[in-house]
């Protein structure tokens, strides 16, 4: 095992939470390209070079701590939502770079540390990674507007001049992702680490019923086509047959509902919503669209409702390593026995895009609470450093 | 029965058509104290001279054609929603305006002339009429805003000085306001009249659902607390107790629904909506009030989300007169024998507040598809004509 300095890591950690440091609890607002992101990346450049690395900025941002040699990958994500918490790919980045001071420091297997770019979609989704892992191109994702309208291109600029070109993964023999769980499911059940098998795939659809704008007053109840009704009967229908198909880790969400004219005494003409569906499983994703287009489609009907759907877009499921996930087991039943779990990852991470060019896994810590994406997510110290061990205790098995 | 002449009521009611003129159809847009409302209004005025009625305009707008002896008052609202039909008002003030004519001319019983100000509300709910009939005092109802931040006092002034005191009701025998359906009803039924028994009372409520928003991918469905969730299973337990009570004549209406975050992949976290009834009895309007507070208790506590309700507002059923409902039922079987029926208006009118001063009925024809509040809204002249014959028949009926 690379024996690490816990103290100095957690120093570094709360060190990095002052960039953008914000709101109650531990909060940090540091959005890509930001100028507390941009001040980050060139503190966390200089901790590299003390850790004999050579910083690296790609043409989007991802900041390589490169080894020289070839070597095993860690890191994460540095900027952060809007209003964000302080550990949410942060403790990816922070582990890597503690456990490549070990190395230099105590002797150990070469590891090279990335910090990837607007992993929280300020401009895309996991926006950095998916250009390096070729999910998108940088021509393409230039155009990627933010809330304001400023495009990608433009807010590379912040960077300034200082970035060579993408980095070849060759030089890496695979990639380890440390992060907080961002759910409640390994504090609940009082765990320590998540060994995570897989990323759950993801697909969301847009839809809209079309029914007919009445007067609430002279418009009988079973003269009415009300889209909200409509959408209603569809939402409680896909739920009672969703239920027969899905496992304990399938979700799947209506976040987004308006209508139209939206007003209190008229009857609602137009319903517009979305739907998010998440699994590990492609079969189960795919069978999840079926239910939900033949509701769509039989609800439309039976209630006299007009449909359209958008296309369905999505990341598909993507499998971890498997000889990464056997290191990251062993190392956890050294480091934390009967304590740690297999999970998969309900929220979408870099790893999901660098598994597309090397072997790739990810290890969870516990949120308290489950809280994340916002001012009041934490870990405990002591889950934090039992993530730092399982993750230098892993690069020996795995090397 | 007062001989009309139905050509020239048709002839009119194509005139006062082209104050505001717009859209497709027959479309207007005449809203009130609006420079097409006021040139409307005087061109009525001068029509009201050349039936003998003294014209005056009361403080809010309202504009009375006196007759100068105790009289039946005829009419309604030449005012438009912001985008209205040609026949929404119109019909009744027109209609009045050809009786009192046709009385001038052939002889028949005293005829008085209203055209209320404001009844589509661009300040409050029918607000001329509820002035006059005491719903509301001027003082109060000078405070109330259109959607721009205009106050009611601000807009009178568009009438200039040229107003006189309130009117008093005690110089009128009854109120009698013919009118479109603005539903199917009578369209569907192939009837020609509609003798209404009552104006529907209204109950307006609005709700909001506390639940916990949560990341759409790592909170488990048994962890959330999805306020969409809890509404839409409201809305569905709702719709299941109701109709165990209500009538065909009862509409409840879900019409506003708002979301928070409203983001595809956030669990809502809160819901606001509206919810509006409307029966022509008090007893069922208070019953289905317990039911749907009943029901956000219970799906609240099962859910596990936080309700707030606010205050109920409303206004009460009002019976229309027994005398004057037969003089009409006694009109239209004469004029369209075997061809009316006795309906509820699912839409408030002036006649809810000149009821509370005089005894007050109403007539109904059929608005074609039921549409109405809308640039499409039409009636054939063949029932326009029925319908300004049964008011000429009735007003010998009851004097």
């Amino acid at each position: 095992m690379v024996k690490v300095n816990e103290k100095r890591f957690i120093n570094s950690l709360n060190k990095l939470r002052e960039f953008g440091a914000a709101g109650i609890g531990k909060g940090v607002i540091r959005p890509a390209f930001s100028a507390s992101d941009i001040e980050a990346r060139n503190w966390i450049a200089k901790l590299m070079r003390e850790a004999d690395l050579s910083p690296v900025f790609d043409p989007v941002g991802n900041l390589f701590g490169l080894n020289g040699s070839k070597s095993i990958l860690l890191g994460s994500h540095s900027d952060s939502q809007p209003e964000g918490g302080w550990l949410d790919g942060s403790l990816g980045v922070m582990a890597a770079l503690e456990i490549a001071l070990s190395v230099k420091e105590n002797g150990g297997p070469p590891v090279s540390v990335v910090n990837f770019q607007d992993e929280e979609g300020r401009f895309g989704v996991t926006t950095g990674s998916a250009i390096w892992g070729q999910n998108v191109s940088l021509k393409d994702a230039d155009k990627y507007t933010d809330i304001t309208g400023i495009t990608l291109a433009e807010a590379r600029k912040a960077m300034g001049s200082n970035f060579s070109d993408f980095i070849s993964p060759d030089i890496f023999t695979g990639f380890i992702e440390m992060h907080i769980e961002q759910g409640p499911r390994l504090f609940q059940s009082e765990k320590k680490i998540g060994v995570v098998n897989s990323i759950v795939g993801i697909r969301n659809l847009k839809v809209t019923f079309k029914g007919e704008q009445n007067h609430a007053g002279t418009t009988p109840m079973q003269a009415r086509k009300d889209a909200l009704q409509s959408f209603s009967l569809f939402n409680e229908t896909l739920n009672s047959r969703l239920r027969n198909v899905v496992t304990p880790q399938t979700v799947w969400t209506i976040g987004e509902v308006s209508l139209q004219p939206n007003a209190s005494s008229i009857v609602p003409g137009v319903v517009n919503f979305s739907l998010q569906w998440r699994d590990p499983e492609l079969t189960r994703l795919s069978k999840m669209e079926t239910i939900i287009k033949d509701t769509i489609s039989e609800i439309s009907a039976k209630t006299g409702i007009e449909p359209h759907t958008s296309q369905v877009l999505g990341l598909d499921p993507v499998e971890m390593d498997r000889e990464l996930i056997k290191a990251l087991e062993n190392s956890a039943e050294e480091i934390v026995p009967g304590e740690w779990i297999n999970m998969n990852s309900g929220a979408l991470h870099d790893a999901t895009n660098v598994s597309n060019l090397i072997p790739t896994a990810m290890l969870f810590v516990p949120s308290i609470d489950g809280i994340s994406h916002a001012f009041g997510e934490n870990t405990s110290d002591d889950d934090l450093i039992f993530g730092l061990r399982v993750l230098a205790r892993s690069i020996i098995n795995c090397t």
